[in-house]
């Protein structure tokens, strides 16, 4: 098994550049919400005097690994923040748990685990740290944030919540919907088709959209390493990377590092879809080291548990599954419980069949038993496990479409209106809810998704999977996706599921992740423009700012990946003075549009009058002026 | 001076894979237009036989490049297929030409020419194949093809044209709209924003379309080498990729193998935006060399031609550098004559002013004399000029915005109304007229973009620059702009210009350009999925059987990047044996959703019965048969 993935540990470590962590504290003790700031060079004047910019303050997904002061390593795993706020609702009781077994790693025997870690020093490696025992709601007891949040409970985590949305806010809300478009604060009104986003983020606002399920929390009690995060239309569009091994790629190593990398690019939750051997150690290292939530597909270990036959798979099989994913703390699972013995025969004369892993491996086990699946015939069961560990739904599309032929057909539509059912069912036990979405879907074609989404699931969030908008682009559907994503995000998605370059083809490695990720942070970015979430267009302006002012290092730090933007600088013009110049590589120092533009600038503000005045009364005499004085476009920087 | 450029003249040659060019004549004699036909694999069917795929047929940019019966050589030029068609018209006289100078290329004598020879072997080189004299329309003449269109005359760029066009339309034509989604002549109903796109191209179609002003056919009289081709909302969405050295590298030989580069990759038109020395050398080599139409901004020569002070510019030297180059053969040439002194104080207050290098440097000229520019004030001079040649106006938006924030202001839309104004005066003149559009733009603002466009100009075609979608990308703007462009492509925008992932950083390189081509290749065909294009649903489809049929090598050649997506596949399992296999790298053998699918089916076929039927009647008995008979998920591949 060799690996597919160039690992680059220092990548991973470092520090973004000029980035500094900052907390944000709550009012409650101990509470402290986590943010980045990039730091900037000052502007300098035109009478060489410096004027100072502003720290950049973004979201910050990295957790404590994104903070040098912490002391993480990851055979420790990640510090409890969460573990008080769980135990001081008094509602969790700690228990014994489900005793491990070999085939939790695929193996059938410990004879056979024991040959695995022989052969394969390392890959089979137990969590070392000290194991906690699960926790499980009290007997009668429900433990969702939907559960507090229906009784009017303001959890530290919708605190947090608050605290973390309101990025960039507090100073908007002060500002007038006139704020000039030179102002950092300038921001377009937005069209958010229905979406009620509000100027401020208040933990009851929170606690409402939760309560109303139009937004989850996903937190599972026994994964308190976690960073409370929301899923919801009314809040910042979030992300999600794929990560996981698989039969024939990858160690336990490599996943761990790529959620670490995941993270680190900015990725909201990651999916471990592992379906090799070794998924549930995989699993726990991912879990107790990701401050983010981690979902996962049980059906793909509960297969491998039965040899990868389908047709094999019980109830039993599927819920000790359940319970030990629960046990180990994955935030939200995904249940394919709409793919239903009459809408199978809907997919066959579809081009692509089921592309779904989930959905064909069920629609596979309903043919063999011609019966409902027990995800279906089952579910109130689950729901029981889910809302004992509050372990959120995330709604398995299972019949979405892999091509462009497919989208928005009946089977697809038809298994929408069960996932809308079963969002119903869920909220009885107070579940946290969300609905998975295509896929493969022509751009006028999306819209119709979202709606038929957010009336049939009664505005529970949306999960996409892009939607990829054409075919034809294997290798760069990280693009064709994104183009799907960037509008679904802006019509009311609320978090968009990643594809990498490698769809279609291959295993993503590290280059890919990240492609795959700054590809959906930038659509996620482009969806809250579009919205109008107050404050999102602060970082826009600041990096065009910087653009114009020729801060080429401020420039590259404010963007979504600054090693990338430097380093694509540095292969036209490598000198470390080219960054200080007033030119920019393009262009050449006779030509640039935005050096003319400071000029025209520079010229009003030597003449002390407004530029605006100057052009409007009196130019001709300016203008001679200009041109006597000798107007040069290049002017070595003196920085 | 160094090359940022990787060469790679293996790659630039090469065939595109399991491609081969044919030709479909037309009615005139020796009119032929060439489209590369993709071979496919047969599929391997249940029972083991073989059913043939037929060959995909593509639109086909690459020219005499991409045949490789074609004897074609940099240093002798393409051969002039044009040419007859020209000279048939009766309408056009040679003359001797303007004498190229010095200044031309940048070096103010002859002396120093020699001494730039001396000193860097090759650069300077004059294009050595057989000068024609230039062709001017004979006096009173006017030999646009706008002129012809509204004269009825059908001419034979018209006829090749509607021939290419017409691509995939002749089987789709013949279809009812509700062509099962499992045939490859499934296609989704578009919408198309009010565009009134054929179900069938005629070249009487064409004509009223050019006649209508609503599209343009670029094609100079004097570049007689290009395939003709047709930008216009109701033909096939098109992208432009721009090349250019600038003042501080590359060099004449890396921009023609960029240029080829780029027509290999699907460009339908390539822009020259050289700006450093050798400009009229290397435009020439280009021009010799390309099937495609170029166009470029002729005021960055004007500029290089007075050392680069914008106030020294004159309207003899800019008249003077419009002949030179439409002598040489440039198809469109873009002129910011919308760029008015009173508009110039509109963009004081902006986030980041003008950032349109002619923008710029007409607004410094315009400051400076405290005049409205000759491009406005001599622009019927300019129309005169433009018609001698049949060059096409692309009409520069001078104050696009360069930001989120200075998106669809004032100074934006007060061009733009000049653009239209000035749109009627050039059809006075039977130009030709494209609009240039934005920018940076959110995605909420695009359409209001595209319907003042098209009330403000009349309907001429829209050009646009990506738009981007959000400033904090770069290095990603191929990205960002790709989204953009898809949106406002579908909303009725005719040709996109590429933005690079090296856009506001750096020179881009082969791979830059490459990226920047697919990226917006791929948005051109997600917007004329959506727009409804009949018969351009047929790639996808094909694409997408052939991934569902673990038609590996297939899937790569029908993707728009072949070696890309082979590489990609490689990475994972490089083993050529992989590419025979039924399954994919990404989840393994157990695992595969498509191979479930198929089992599904199979089971159906091999039982004699309609799957549909299995499912509906009698299905508890089929499945215990489909239990008995052992359901193995794997099966190897025999082919």
């Amino acid at each position: 098994m060799s690996s597919a993935v160039q690992m680059n540990d220092a990548q991973t470590d470092g520090q973004l550049p000029n980035s500094r962590r900052v907390y944000i504290d709550g009012q409650r003790s101990g509470l402290r919400v986590p943010f980045r700031e990039i730091e900037q060079t000052p502007t300098r004047n035109f009478d060489g005097g410096l004027i100072e910019n502003p720290p950049v303050r973004v979201y910050d997904t990295s957790g404590p690994w994104g903070d040098p002061t912490a002391d993480c390593e990851v055979s420790k795993g990640l510090a409890a923040v969460r573990r008080d706020w769980i135990l001081g609702r008094g509602d969790v009781e700690e228990y014994e748990g489900r005793v491990t077994q070999p085939i939790d790693d695929g193996y059938l025997t410990f004879d056979a685990v024991n040959r695995a870690r022989v052969k394969d020093v390392g890959k089979l490696e137990e969590f070392p740290a000290l194991k906690r025992s699960p926790l499980r709601a009290k007997s009668g007891a429900n433990v969702t944030q939907l559960h507090y949040a229906r009784r009017g409970i303001i959890t530290p985590e919708m605190e947090f919540i608050a605290i973390r949305e309101n990025l960039g806010r507090t100073e908007h809300r002060s500002l007038s919907a006139d704020t000039p478009r030179d102002s950092l604060h300038h921001q377009h009104r937005g069209q958010s088709f229905g979406a009620a986003i509000p100027s401020y983020v208040t933990p009851e606002f929170v606690r409402e959209e939760v309560a109303r399920g139009r937004a989850i929390i996903p937190a599972n009690i026994n994964h308190p390493e976690s960073e409370p995060m929301i899923i919801g239309r009314n809040f910042l569009v979030k992300i999600n990377a794929n990560i996981g091994n698989s039969a024939v790629a990858s160690s336990i190593d490599e996943e761990v590092d790529k959620m670490r990398w995941s993270i680190r690019c900015g990725s909201d939750t990651v999916m471990d879809l592992s379906t090799g051997k070794n998924i549930h150690a995989t699993r726990e290292w991912i879990i107790r080291n990701s401050p983010v939530p981690i979902g996962t597909v049980p059906i793909y270990q509960a297969l491998e548990k039965v040899g990868g036959k389908a047709e094999e798979l019980t109830w039993e099989i599927f819920r000790d599954t359940l319970i030990e994913q629960a046990e180990q703390g994955v935030d939200y699972f995904t249940i394919h419980a709409g793919v239903r013995l009459p809408y199978i025969p809907l997919t066959a004369k579809r081009t692509t069949g089921i592309v779904s892993r989930g959905g064909s491996i069920l629609a596979k086990w309903c043919l063999a038993h011609h019966e409902e699946s027990f995800l279906y015939t089952r579910f109130r069961e689950i729901c029981e496990i889910m809302a004992a560990y509050d372990v959120s739904f995330s709604l398995g599309d299972g019949l979405r479409p892999g091509s462009i032929a497919d989208a928005n057909d009946e089977a697809q539509f038809a298994e929408l209106e069960t996932l809308g059912e079963l969002t119903k069912i869920a909220w009885e036990y107070d579940c946290q809810v969300m609905i998975e979405g295509p896929g493969h879907v022509p751009m006028h074609l999306i819209k119709e998704n979202m709606d038929k989404q957010l009336e049939t699931c009664h505005e529970a969030p949306f999960y996409t999977l892009g939607p990829l908008t054409t075919d034809i682009a294997p290798g760069y559907d990280h693009i064709t996706s994104a183009i799907g994503a960037a509008m679904i995000g802006w019509f009311g998605t609320a978090m968009l599921c990643y594809v990498t370059p490698k769809e279609h083809l291959g295993l993503p490695n590290k280059k890919d992740v990240k492609d795959g990720v700054i590809a959906y942070k930038l659509a996620a970015h482009a969806a809250d423009l579009a919205k109008g979430h107050p404050g999102a267009q602060y970082r826009d302006n600041a990096l065009s700012k910087a653009r114009f002012e020729f801060r080429w290092e401020d420039q590259f730090n404010l963007s979504l990946d600054p090693e990338v933007a430097r380093e694509y600088h540095d292969e036209t013009l490598p000198q470390e003075g080219a960054k200080l110049a007033h030119f920019c590589s393009m262009c050449g120092p006779h030509f640039c549009s935005m050096k003319i533009t400071q000029d025209v600038r520079e010229y009003a503000a030597q003449k002390q009058i407004d530029e605006q005045a100057a052009l409007e009364i009196g130019m001709k005499e300016k203008a001679e002026e200009f041109v006597a004085a000798g107007s040069e476009v290049y002017v070595e920087s003196k920085a």
